[in-house]
């Protein structure tokens, strides 16, 4: 009998999410060939520590990507950055590895309606090193398929609306970022609302459209900051978040197809005050109208469980820059016995 | 240019749900090419009126199953009876003229668990003859595919334990039937209870274990009939039921597997009194838990949507019983222009 051969994963950033993966990858089975980070903090620890494990796993956190993506790893999974323009290096770095990635980054979900341009680029890269790049996390599911689910047992769909929001506070400085978190007004208008960043919600209907086979004829975002009327703290950015300064935003992506069927995604990511909690709900409109709504999802647990979840489809999917929606949806793996 | 050719459908069953079924198949761009029932009050009716078209549709309803089925049909749509011994001369009929069947019966569901030996039979004639048998409707979203969607989000499960409801009055006499409506205790024990007619619950952890590869080592059942203390209105017995007369009866089934995951259904069926509404819950257990809530779902539109979305599946599907667990989820189909 010859045991299965374990698979090779390449952790790419050890934050706050990437300490979670490290667990859940050691659960289910998988080898951790290498952590690549460059927080002087992180560096030479054992990933079993930053893992939290409470034991070493004889593996240490290195600032040296292209020897740990030099460890013959199956896959490399991508915790650094939310938007494509800051993940083009480093997919590309994973892809000339020969190296198949999957990033939490949210734009990575489906890029093509936002950057087009560095989609293709990865992709034909991606192609000639035949590996799979692809973004996956808490979107893959509660974005996309628990949506397209209800589509199936529908008869005549006029409308899809989503509506999720979370805690910046819980997805580290990247994310906070792109939310204008601490911004005043005019720093809002100006790196966010001027610089038009696309929203986590602009690649939604995309994905939803795709996996349908609907044809976008156009999307429009709307992005509502929200700011504090009193002093909030904000354990990423080490601070509290003055009156005036923006908690965050509501953004609001529409999208509109040649079926006549819209779809609308409301993404609320603010530094919760105690009381919040996250939300996720769906209406899908037409015969019948059904609604659905997950109570208090932990988008953090199920961002990482998503992720790894995905593996084994993503090193199996076709080469390219691969997006989600073209497979089946993720399957639950058994942990490791 | 060729236009394509439209799928053959023959609908075998035109009570409450199969005259929706009409419709929706007419507003899809399927070809109806006949409708088989017995009833005295439907044979030689036009399909159009029966659908409620408004129109006719040039196609009257025919006692003579053989013959409809005899007209190169590439699906037959079965909306008939609940249990597969009810169902066996049905779908081997079908099987037998070549015609791939798909069923709203919803032991037809996973009938592995409950009804093995008849499940072997047809599936050998369905090979036999190179078509598929199967069955679908609102259990194959809203007790499967919705809690296996969430389950891939999920690094550790426990437990899945789902909850259903719905109005016994909106699915004809075959279904009261099977939940005891309006029995006494000592019918109610006797036919019902004595007589362990699998209820509809008992098929789902079977669908469930079979997606996510588990293997289920037990599962039980425990009837819960619910009796009435004044008169409820029944449109399906045509009568009141009295005090002391069922409602209908929670059924809830408890799967152990192997793999340390119990997974739990209850199936709620009984006659609405006014205030009652539908209603379908997951809850997830593990690490995260997830807890999932479809809003007063439309069982009935949501039965005959899934049916018809499902059927350029089922058609390509491998020949043999084939549940659709391994298939990829139900579809949505765009309407005819």
């Amino acid at each position: 009998m010859t045991a299965t051969k374990p698979t090779r994963v390449v952790l790419y950033g050890a934050g706050l999410m990437g300490s979670i993966i490290i667990r859940y990858l050691v659960e289910k089975g998988f080898e951790l060939v290498g952590v690549i980070d460059n927080n002087p903090d992180l560096v030479g620890k054992d990933a079993g520590q930053v893992g939290g494990l409470g034991r070493d796993l004889g593996l240490t956190v290195s600032a040296d990507a292209d020897e740990v993506l030099s460890r013959e790893a199956d896959i490399a999974v991508l915790t650094l950055l939310s938007l494509m323009s800051d993940m083009e290096p480093f997919f590309a770095r994973c892809a000339r590895h020969g190296v198949n990635a999957i990033s939490t980054c949210e734009e990575a979900f489906y890029p093509r309606t936002t950057s087009p341009e560095i989609t293709d680029r990865l992709d034909a890269l991606a192609k000639e090193h035949g590996v799979t790049l692809t973004g996956s996390g808490y979107q893959d599911v509660y974005w996309g398929n628990l949506a397209t689910v209800i589509a199936g047992s529908t008869q005549r769909i006029d409308a899809m609306e989503g509506v999720s929001s979370y805690n910046v506070d819980d997805y580290g400085i990247a994310l906070a970022k792109v939310h204008g978190v601490g911004m005043i007004p005019d720093e809002f208008q100006r790196e966010i609302a001027d610089a038009n960043v696309p929203s986590f919600a602009m690649n939604v209907p995309g994905w939803i459209a795709s996996q349908l086979g609907l044809h976008m004829t156009g999307i429009t975002q709307v992005l509502m900051p929200r700011y504090s009327d009193h002093p909030v703290k904000s354990t990423t950015l080490g601070r509290d978040i003055e009156p005036g300064q923006a908690l965050g935003m509501a953004a609001r992506a529409t999208a509109t197809t040649e079926e006549g069927i819209d779809i609308v995604m409301e993404v609320r990511g603010v530094v919760y005050e105690p009381g919040d909690v996250d939300l996720n709900d769906w209406v899908i409109r037409g015969e019948p109208t059904t609604a659905v709504s997950v109570d208090k999802p932990n988008t953090v647990e199920l961002t990482c469980g998503t992720i790894v979840n995905r593996i084994p489809q993503v090193i199996a999917a076709p080469a390219g820059f691969t997006t989600l929606e073209s497979l089946p949806p993720a399957k639950y793996l058994l942990p490791a016995k």
